[in-house]
């Protein structure tokens, strides 16, 4: 479960997600709650919205790129410094973790009773994103070794 | 093992684990440090406290009505907002869903060295919550198929 | 996985360690991200370092002893209150939740990438930690019974 939009968090879980999809395990990541945004592809894209879900939408960070660290992100200037160290050190980013994931069979589910509540529309996530509810979740955590809960 | 008292995270958690009582799984809700505020009361119960103890209780959360968003809150305007939102869609209340829990059965057990330490007395705590401690936990987790720490 | 430097986060994730090895069970703690900090010395250890590096090193908790509360610290004072409190019901320090954690054989995994991305050098952290990466931890986790992400 992704539940968090940080960026440190969302690099922590893609890069489990990815090393275990190497491994041969199969993965599914869950998008709930602010989790859902790291899904947002980071163009507007124009969809009927009520103008509560509209101000939702652009007070939300859109897309993996707009992610900032949960802790010293000092306006923009900690997440800044730590994706230079990662560009220096030849770290793959967190939009290039995410196509990596897509590429190697992890399945990326966007929660739809949050989609409901933030007024996400599917046109507005990026490509090879399912749609599935808490029951989805459950059937595949309840068949999986490791859960993990990342908020 | 629900560690926060944020609002959004105690949805999650909820929405969860009645989400698995209800597909017929066994599930229990262990509230450690900022999540025992979910369980609180949300009126003043007469109970002897040392100062601190009073202090403490007066600057956390009282129960599940008056948690707030972990990101986004304003000042409550957040977390007005997404309730409002809410209400419009039908999803169930944070204190619904605790009702909800409590009728499907889900074990709500209080850390009773969360109680201790923050000096929260067993009558501050609504109805069908029970106490353990970390060995009471540990036993649940080993057996289970699922754990989330939600923090 | 312990990704959380904070004071409330790491005692629960030392609180539970502990709790399962002296239940017999074998725990193995991957420190990464923030929670790595938890692992240094609490000493400026002498180390080269890029100017970047010195400053992550300067800006970030040195050790659990500086680890504060992930909400109410109040500039110190609410973390001051608890540890205060702590000491008056004889619970053990962070600190010395890791000392027993270490007694008991719980293994303590470093995240060599984020001592990479950070510049924390193996001289800097505690003794009787482990360096590993994602693959050493899914290895473990795969194995194990219980896993959490503590973030």
């Amino acid at each position: 479960v992704v539940f968090s939009d940080s960026f440190d968090k969302a690099m922590a879980a893609f890069i489990i997600a990815n090393g275990a999809a190497a491994m041969g395990s199969g993965v599914t990541m869950f998008f709930t709650f602010w989790g859902l945004n790291l899904l947002r592809q980071d163009r507007a894209v124009p969809v009927r919205k009520t103008p509560i879900e509209r101000m939702f939408g652009w007070m939300m960070p859109r897309g993996a790129e707009k992610a900032v660290l949960s802790k010293m992100n000092m306006a923009g200037m900690g997440t800044a410094m730590i994706k230079g160290i990662m560009k220096k050190k030849n770290v793959l980013s967190l939009p290039e973790l995410i196509a990596a994931a897509r590429e190697a069979g992890v399945r990326l589910v966007a929660c739809n009773m949050t989609m409901d509540l933030m007024g996400i529309k599917r046109e507005e996530l990026i490509d090879g994103v399912e749609e599935g509810g808490v029951a989805a979740y459950l059937d595949r955590a309840g068949a999986a070794n490791v859960n993990l809960f990342i908020g």
